[in-house]
């Protein structure tokens, strides 16, 4: 029989999914389970956002649109990113996309030949470094330190990780998994770095607003950043939309013009009805916005309580994403473990508490003594975050 | 400033879109335009199954699902794909994908390395030459004869053209643009070919049920074919959901695993609502099916009588697709023309008739002395095909 490619062989993959089927397996035996895996989000698409969908069908849109999008989608974009960035933007820097994660491995193909090399936040979303092995890159990542109130990139490593073959960066500020937000100053440091260097840059914006305080700041409105930065955008978390399938790239033109020529050449066009659901997700009211992060938040505010009365276990109060990233190194010392993956499938089968852990974001690197879990409270009620982390407390207490 | 990467040199794209560009400026322009031009349909989807998509929102399918599709709608897509084509399907060879034409990258993704030869058809699909060249390999193409009912694949062509590094064939029974159909004896050839030579194949299926008489054949379905050959199929043109980019791949279980973990990587998963819908376009009632193929049998025989009544034009007339391929090369010897691409914008500006070329459908190969065009009948009502062809019959005549 015929053989596969060999590019094949260099494909990785999100293995968070075992988590969920572990969670599911367990939960099929009876046995109560919390769902601290879950990236997505367990509230519904707001009513009106639904609706624009459906005037759009009754419209009769249903059928081709253009590859990089229709046009007032495009118009809501540029007008949207662009005031909240503090940049200016023409519809054609935007190209729409099934999602924010296929921006990754288009800027992939469009920047980076095979052989070059991609620095890359670990840990950090998996894809980075799936997709910069699979079109025969080299994924070079870059760790964060823990500080007193969460994690700061490692500038030292990254100064000294590039090389002249170093053609881009991904910076994932308000970070997966680990909810880092760089000061004025990092994030001004790995501009400096990325034009110093001639550096694209992929700016994951995937968590932009997904913040309970403060304001988010994006690497592209620096000076002279925008004409080198391409940004991940989603409707997927700021409007409960992960299933719709869609987002898009925010790009200098001629980056763009390649998006829309590969989104031609992949997928013809993203859902067209699901576009017009996107303009009014962002022209519409922004009521339900507004709702959800309020729930977010007292969840967010209930879980790092919960985390912290663990003996051993401690993580600071992030002011974005879904995700709290807590240090278990001395939780696990206490039960005895040393595999954190043992630690996961023992406090699932204990305390039915299930999450995904450091394994699950990107290859360990050589010298990471410490152990981390990560919790997500997107897809989990605020009753359910006391009781499932108070039984998690009450297990590690009695060891 | 940074240089984008090398493959983007040799990306292709849809040429197409020209024309329908020319036709909406010369619309914008006060004149009228009658739209042969579009691959697109001008009916929209059924009822119950934008109902079905909504039922799925209510129900709170509106997160993440699956990378190679919701259950459901894979085990769907077995049992009808299945017994369509006589073929024995599991949901494990389903993966379900953002329409038909993904497919096509990934398939030669997964069998095709940098170097390597796959045999496509010339004229035909675009993407196919565009995406093989993408990948790094070579795109060698093969012709269609002109018969007396159609065309038939030069399978002395094909023959000649399979070397040691040959890995796959893409084979396009019903054809877009030319609406060829094999004879059973050409598909067995085909099979025949594949096996001795130890080929993948992709059948690109789209029309499989665009048919106005007779039954469709798979070439899946003949002996030794199932383990090497992958399936394109799409909702687009069967039930009307061209904007909804819903579709699958049917595959050997290996292939099938390793295209899921590309959607992983590349888009998460397709729409989690939509695929709901298709659930229920597979199950639901077929009688919006059988009512489009009698509006597009209509248009096809209206066109098809249109069309040879133009002086120098013939056509067979097609059992399926919504395309006619007619040889326009006397008709432009009589216009005193030799270069379809002006033969088409002159009908456009003297008549409003827009239509793609042979042009729009690959390189012109060596050799080719014949002249063609092609009228899509799926996006334009009855009275304006006998319309605008009327009155490009009488531009001509007066020539």
């Amino acid at each position: 029989m015929q053989r596969l490619a060999h590019r094949l062989e260099r494909l990785g993959t999100e293995t968070a999914f075992r988590v969920a089927q572990a969670a599911a397996a367990w939960s099929a035996k009876g046995n109560r389970v919390y769902p601290f895996h879950l990236g997505d989000i367990n509230i519904p698409t707001a009513p009106h956002i639904v609706e624009a969908m459906n005037a759009a069908i009754a419209d009769g849109r249903t059928g081709y649109c253009p590859g990089p999008g229709i046009p007032l989608l495009r118009e809501a974009l540029a007008d949207d990113l662009g005031s909240r960035r503090g940049i200016d933007l023409s519809p054609d820097n935007v190209v729409v996309m099934t999602g924010g994660k296929p921006v990754i491995g288009k800027f992939l193909q469009a920047v980076m030949d095979p052989g070059q090399e991609v620095l890359y936040p670990n840990p950090g979303y998996p894809i980075y470094e799936s997709q910069i092995d699979y079109l025969g890159g080299r994924a070079v990542p870059y760790r964060y330190l823990p500080t007193d109130d969460g994690f700061a990139i490692d500038l030292d490593q990254v100064r000294a990780s590039i090389t002249p073959n170093t053609v881009a960066i991904v910076y994932n500020d308000l970070q997966n998994p680990i909810s880092a937000e760089s000061t004025a100053a990092e994030r001004e440091a790995i501009a400096q770095l990325a034009i110093e260097h001639d550096l694209w840059v992929l700016s994951d914006e995937a968590y932009f607003e997904a913040r309970y305080e403060g304001v988010s700041q994006s690497i592209a409105s620096l000076p002279g950043m925008a004409a080198r930065t391409v940004i991940l955008y989603t409707f997927s978390k700021k409007f409960a939309m992960t299933g719709s399938r869609l987002g898009c790239a925010v790009a200098p033109v001629e980056l763009a013009h390649a998006f829309g020529t590969l989104n031609t050449n992949d997928e013809s066009c993203t859902t067209h009805y699901v576009q017009w659901a996107g303009v009014e997700a962002l022209r519409g009211t922004q009521e339900p916005v507004r709702q959800m992060l309020d729930v977010l938040r007292e969840r967010r505010d209930a879980a790092c309580d919960a985390v912290n009365a663990i003996p051993g276990m401690h993580v600071a109060v992030p002011h974005s994403t879904f995700y709290l990233f807590p240090d278990v190194t001395d939780t696990m010392a206490r039960m005895g473990l040393t595999d954190v993956a043992e630690f996961a499938t023992a406090a699932l089968q204990h305390t039915g508490v299930s999450f995904c852990t450091r394994e699950h974001f990107g290859r360990r690197q050589p010298g990471e003594e410490r152990q981390y879990i990560r919790l997500a409270y997107s897809g989990i009620d605020l009753p359910d975050i006391t009781e499932g982390l108070g039984r998690l407390r009450e297990w590690i207490e009695a060891a």
